[in-house]
C-alpha cells in the first residue's frame, strides 16, 4: 500500500496511491491517518473520491511530524573503519519540510552558497514506542518513504552542533509516499540515489546502512517516546558534494533527484530567495 | 503581568498569577494564548474565575512549544578565551518538558547514573518573526521564563552530536511562570541560581550571557521561522556537577530549585523509574 499526503481544497487530504488514481482518505496527512490507532490500515484500505494521479500535488507524507530524528554518518564507507558504538543524532524541525514536486528554497547567497543533497531512507513511525528492545522494535514501523536531508553545510559546521545547516526552513523533500512495511521484502535489497539535473551524483545500498532502523528505533526510545508520524531518517550513502574535489553544491534551477528501489522517487527544484 | 499554565479539570489553563490566587484565561496554555495574536496582553489582562495559590499545579509555561532551541557554552567563564563567531545550539524535544512542582524522571541506573543541573533564563516568543535583525529581534519576545537543561552527561557526549543527553523525556523544568517583558527593566540585572537540597550549586549573572536572547533570536530567524510559544534558553553559569573534581550527579530524592532574580523560582524532585 502506497499512501501520500496531497493538497486538497484548501487544505491537505491523506491519499491512497493506486496505479490509475489516488483514493482521498478522511485524514487531514498520513500522520493523521498512522495516528487514527491500531486500524490505520483498514482506515487506508477504505473507499474515497478519486483524482487523477495529473491532479496530485504532494506535500511531506507527514506534514507535521511531533519529531524528525535523523542518523549521521551512517554509510560503511568500506574505509575499514570500526563501527561506532552509538548513532549519531540530530533532529529537523518539520518547518524543513516539503513535498514531492515543490521547490527547494535555497538560502540569498549572502547567508550560504553551500547547499548540498543527501539522499536517506526514512522510516516512518505507525506504533508508539518507548523503551522498546532491538528485537522488537521493527515493529513500530509503518512503512518507508524517500527524505532528501538537503545541507547547508557552512552552517553544518560553525559550531560542534550540525543543527543550523541542517533546518533551514523548506529544504527537505519526504516522499512521494510511504510504501507499507509489508510490502518491503528485505530493506537492505534498498538502492538509494540521488540525480542533480539528471546526474548521478549519490548510489548506495541499505545493505551499507551501519545502525538498522530497528537498532536506531531501539536506541532513541530509550529517552524518548516515538508516536505515530514521527520519522526516522537513516543517513546517506556516500556522494554528496562537499566530499567532492573540487566540492559541488547547489543552485538556482537545479533539479534534485531522490530514489530508493522499491519505494519511490521525487523530483524537487532549487529556487532562490523571491 | 506573571502567566502561567495549570492543570485545570483534565486538561491545562493559562492563568494570570496575582499575588492572592490565580485568574484562569480561556486558553490551554500561555503558547495558545500567546498564539491568539498582537492582542494577547489584552487577553491575558482579562477577569476569570479566581483559583487560591494553594491549589495551583504548575504545567510548564507552554506545555508544547512547537520548538525548543538551547544555547551551549553560553557564559564567559572569566578564563579569557575568545568570544565564539556563533551561538552553538540544540533543540530539545516538548517531551523533555515538565512545570513547576513537577517530579524530574531519573533514568534507571542501567542507563545512565550522569544527570546534571543547568538552570537557563529562557526567552517565550510572542511574535512570528524570520530573516529578523538583531537591531529589532528582541521585540520577538513575549517574556522571560526559568528553565533547567537536565543533561544526561554519558549519552550527551557518546557522539558529537550532544541530542540525546539533552532530550530525556520529563526531565526539564520550564515555570513556574513567564514574566512579561515589560517588567524586565534590564536582562543583563538577571541572577541565575540554582540550588540542589538547599545548597547553592551554581549562581551567575545574565550580563555575562556571552550571546543576548535578541542577538540568538536573529540568528536563528535566518534559517527558521519563530513562532509564538517557541522558547529560546540561554546556556547556564559555571557550576554544573559534571564539572567538579569529582564530579556529582542527581539521585532519586534529590529536589533542585531553580531561580532567576525578578523572574521566578521553581522546585523539582528527582525520582528514578517506577
Amino acid at each position: 500500500m502506497r499512501l501520500g499526503t496531497i493538497r486538497y481544497s484548501s487544505g491537505t487530504r491523506a491519499v491512497r496511491l493506486e496505479d490509475d488514481g489516488a483514493v482521498v482518505l478522511p485524514f487531514d496527512d498520513v500522520g493523521a491517518l498512522l495516528r487514527s490507532g491500531s486500524d490505520w490500515r483498514t482506515h487506508a484500505s477504505a473507499a474515497g473520491e478519486r483524482v487523477g494521479l495529473d491532479a496530485v500535488r504532494h506535500r511531506p507524507v507527514v506534514v507535521a511530524p511531533e519529531k524528525v530524528v535523523c542518523v549521521g554518518a551512517n554509510f560503511d564507507r568500506g574505509t575499514g573503519e570500526p563501527r561506532p558504538r552509538f548513532p549519531s543524532l540530530f533532529t529537523k524541525f518539520p518547518r524543513t519540510l516539503i513535498g514531492a514536486g515543490e521547490d527547494i528554497d535555497l538560502p540569498a547567497p549572502s547567508v550560504s552558497e553551500q547547499v548540498d543533497w543527501e539522499v536517506e531512507l526514512a522510516a516512518v513511525i505507525g506504533t508508539e514506542v518507548r523503551r522498546e528492545p532491538e528485537r522488537t522494535a521493527a515493529r513500530a514501523i509503518a512503512g518507508f518513504t524517500v527524505l532528501n536531508d538537503i545541507s547547508v553545510r557552512d552552517w553544518q559546521w560553525r559550531t560542534s552542533q550540525i543543527f543550523p545547516g541542517k533546518n533551514f526552513e523548506r529544504t527537505t523533500p519526504l516522499g512521494p509516499h510511504m510504501v507499507s512495511v509489508d510490502e518491503v521484502a528485505d530493506v537492505g535489497d534498498l538502492e538509494l540515489s540521488c540525480e542533480v539535473d539528471g546526474q548521478r551524483v549519490q548510489h548506495g545500498r541499505a545493505a551499507d546502512m551501519i545502525f538498522s532502523p530497528a537498532e536506531v528505533i531501539a536506541y532513541v526510545s530509550t529517552f524518548t517516546t516515538l508516536v505515530p508520524g514521527d520519522v526516522v531518517a537513516m543517513g546517506t550513502p556516500p556522494g554528496s558534494g562537499v566530499t567532492r574535489v573540487p566540492p559541488v553544491f547547489l543552485a538556482p534551477g537545479q533539479v534534485v533527484r531522490s530514489v530508493i528501489s522499491g519505494i519511490g522517487e521525487m523530483s524537487n527544484r532549487c529556487v532562490g530567495p523571491r
